[in-house]
C-alpha cells in the first residue's frame, strides 16, 4: 500500500465531509482498498491555508474548519497554486466554487496539478464541463489520472456505472433527474405551491441559492449532461452544444394538468445519439408518464438512464448532494485511482 | 493483451446470447477493453460437445447450436469435466442448469475449474448461493479469479456496485425486486387478474416455468439474497438462514386493498445488519407504499436499493432475464478478470 499525500483546494462543505469519512473510516480504507491518504495541505480562500510535511490529522481539521491557520503548521498563507506547487502532494482534490462559464478559478488548478503529474480528484463541473478533452489529454501526457465522479449525482457512481460497468453494453441514449434543486421545487408544485413559493421555501431548506438561476434555468443540469455526453458516450460536446431550458415557465396550472392525466413534470437533461451522426444534447421541462423510470423519482433525489444495447434501460438513483455523499465522492476517485476495489 | 481461451460449461439461452455478443462486439472488447475471448471447447448435454484447438468463430456456433457435432472439431462428445480438463482453457463458462438444492452438476465442474487454476465465470445460482466462501477460497488458493454478477439481476451490474462500487459506502440493509417472474404476476394482478391466471399468463409469455415453484414460492430470490449476503455484505449465510414466503398467498382481494390504500404488494428479498449481531435475511410479500424506492418496478424489470451509511439509498433497475443481458454479465465478468475497464 502506497501512502498517498493530499493536497485540497477548497475546505468547505465537500471538504470537510470527505476529511469526516477519513476521520470515522481511515482504517478500513487503508486495510480493504489500498487507500491511505494524508492531508497535508489545504488552501482555502476564507478559511486560510496550512501545509505541514508529516499531515495533518483529519480531526484537527474539523476542528479548525473556521480558522486554519490556527493550527500548528510548517508554512501558512499559501495560495492555491503555491499550495500545488509547494505542498509536494500525490494528488489534488479540486474543491473551489464552480463557474461553468470560465472554469476558473479552478480550471487553472487543475492544469497545474495535471501539468506536475499529480492525479487530480474533484467534484467541480466548472473546469470538467468546459475543458474535458484537454485535461484528459493534459492527464495522459504526463502520467496523471483525473476523477470527477463528484460532478454528477455527488458520490452516487454515475459516471463509473455508465462510462465503466456499462460501457460494453452499448450506451445509446442517457436521461437523468441531475438537478436536486428543481426537482424538489417540482415536487413542491405537485403539493400545491406555486413555483415562487416553492423556490422560496427551497432556498429556506438550503437547497436553493440566493441566485437560483444556476438552478432553475437549468445551466447545472446542462453541465452534466455535458459531462455525461464526453465521459460516457464519447461525445466532445460543450454547453453550447445543450439545447437548454429551465423550470421557470411551468406554472402551477401546467402541473396541475400533467397529475390530472397522470403525469408529471420533470427537468430532464438528456444526451442521446442522433441519426445524422453526432449527439443530440437537452435539458428541458418534460411531462412524463408515472410508468416512466424517472417519474417516481422525487423532492432532492438525483436518477439517471442509461439505454443500452445489450441491457436495455438500466437506471441508477441516490443522493445529487450532501457533505457526507459527495465527499464519497473523492473516496471513489481515489480508490480508483490510487487504491484497489 | 493476453487472448483468453474459453470453455462452456453449457450453450442454453445465456451461452447463445453470449456468442451474439462475441460475434457483434469482439472487436470492440478487444481495442476498448483489451479482452480477446476465444471459444475453444463447448459441452452441452443436448446440443452436444466440441473441441477445437484454434478455436470456433462465434457465427458458428450459433449456427450449429441445435447439433454442435455437425461443426468441424479436434474432438466432439467430451462431457463437462472433460472439457474442463482436456480444453486447455484459461476461463471456464459455468452455465449448465440452476440447482438450488445440491449446487450440481454445476458445483463439481466449478470446483474443477478452480482446482486447475481457471478463471471461472457464471451465471448459475446454485453453487454461488450455497458454497460461495469455500469457492472463494479454492479460487484464492490456485490464483484464479471467479466472476458471478449475472447471478443477480442478469447483466445489470448489482453486484459489481454493492460490492465494489459501494464497498466503502458502508452498506447496511440490501432490499430488492430480484424475481421478474413474480414480479410480473404481481403487476398483472393489478390490473385484476387473479393469481392463477397471472401464473399461466407468465408461462403463456415465457416468464415463468411449467413448474413455477422456485420463482412462485421465492426460492430463486431467497438464492439471490444469500449470494447479495456473501458477496456486498461479507455475511457467510445459507439458504436455510432466509426466512421465505412466496407470492401464493397473495389475493386478488389483497392486491385490491393495496389499490385502495394507494399501496402495492411486491415481493421483496433482503438483507440487513441485525443490532444482534450478523444479519437477518428474508423474502417476502410486503405491501409498500408508492413512495417505496422499490414501488415503481413494474412487469419482469429487477431492482435492488442499497442502503449505505455515506449515500444513504443507491438504487439500481434494470432487467432481471434475457439472453443479451444476462450473456453480457460474463462480459463484465471476463473483463474485470482478464480485461481492463
Amino acid at each position: 500500500m502506497t501512502p498517498t499525500r493530499l493536497a485540497l483546494i477548497g475546505f468547505g462543505t465537500v471538504g470537510q465531509g470527505f476529511a469526516e469519512i477519513l476521520a470515522e473510516r481511515g482504517e478500513r480504507l487503508a486495510t480493504r482498498h489500498g487507500l491511505a491518504p494524508t492531508i497535508v495541505a489545504i488552501s482555502d480562500f476564507h478559511r486560510g491555508s496550512v501545509y505541514r510535511e508529516r499531515g495533518f490529522d483529519p480531526k484537527e481539521l474539523l476542528g479548525a474548519a473556521d480558522d486554519l491557520e490556527r493550527l500548528e503548521a510548517d508554512a501558512k498563507g499559501w495560495d492555491a497554486l503555491t499550495t500545488i506547487r509547494r505542498s509536494e502532494a500525490d494528488a489534488v482534490a479540486e474543491l473551489s466554487f464552480t463557474d461553468l462559464t470560465t472554469g476558473e478559478p479552478a480550471l487553472t488548478h487543475v492544469r497545474e496539478a495535471l501539468a506536475r503529474g499529480m492525479d487530480v480528484v474533484t467534484t467541480n463541473k466548472g473546469p470538467i464541463a468546459l475543458h474535458f478533452a484537454e485535461l484528459r489529454a493534459l492527464a495522459a501526457e504526463h502520467g496523471a489520472g483525473i476523477g470527477v465522479e463528484g460532478t454528477v449525482m455527488s458520490g452516487t457512481p454515475t459516471l463509473a456505472l455508465g462510462a465503466g460497468l456499462l460501457a460494453s453494453a452499448g450506451v445509446t441514449r442517457i436521461q437523468g433527474i441531475l438537478n436536486g434543486t428543481t426537482n424538489y421545487i417540482l415536487t413542491r408544485m405537485e403539493a400545491g405551491l406555486d413555483f415562487a413559493s416553492a423556490l422560496a421555501e427551497a432556498q429556506r431548506e438550503g437547497y436553493a441559492e440566493a441566485d437560483p438561476s444556476g438552478d432553475v434555468d437549468g445551466i447545472d443540469a446542462a453541465g452534466k449532461v455535458v459531462i455525461l455526453a464526453n465521459l460516457v458516450m464519447d461525445a466532445p460536446i460543450g454547453m453550447a452544444d445543450v439545447e437548454r431550458r429551465g423550470i421557470r415557465e411551468v406554472s402551477a396550472a401546467d402541473v396541475a394538468a400533467a397529475a390530472e392525466a397522470g403525469e408529471r413534470w420533470k427537468l430532464i437533461g438528456s444526451v442521446e445519439r442522433a441519426p445524422e451522426g453526432g449527439v443530440r444534447a437537452a435539458v428541458r421541462p418534460q411531462r412524463v408518464p408515472l410508468s416512466h423510470p424517472l417519474a417516481g423519482i422525487g423532492g432532492a433525489t438525483n436518477a439517471c438512464t442509461f439505454t443500452t444495447d445489450l441491457l436495455g434501460d438500466v437506471t441508477l438513483v441516490g443522493p445529487g448532494a450532501g457533505r457526507l455523499a459527495t465527499g464519497y465522492a473523492l473516496v471513489e476517485d481515489l480508490i480508483a485511482l490510487r487504491g484497489r476495489r
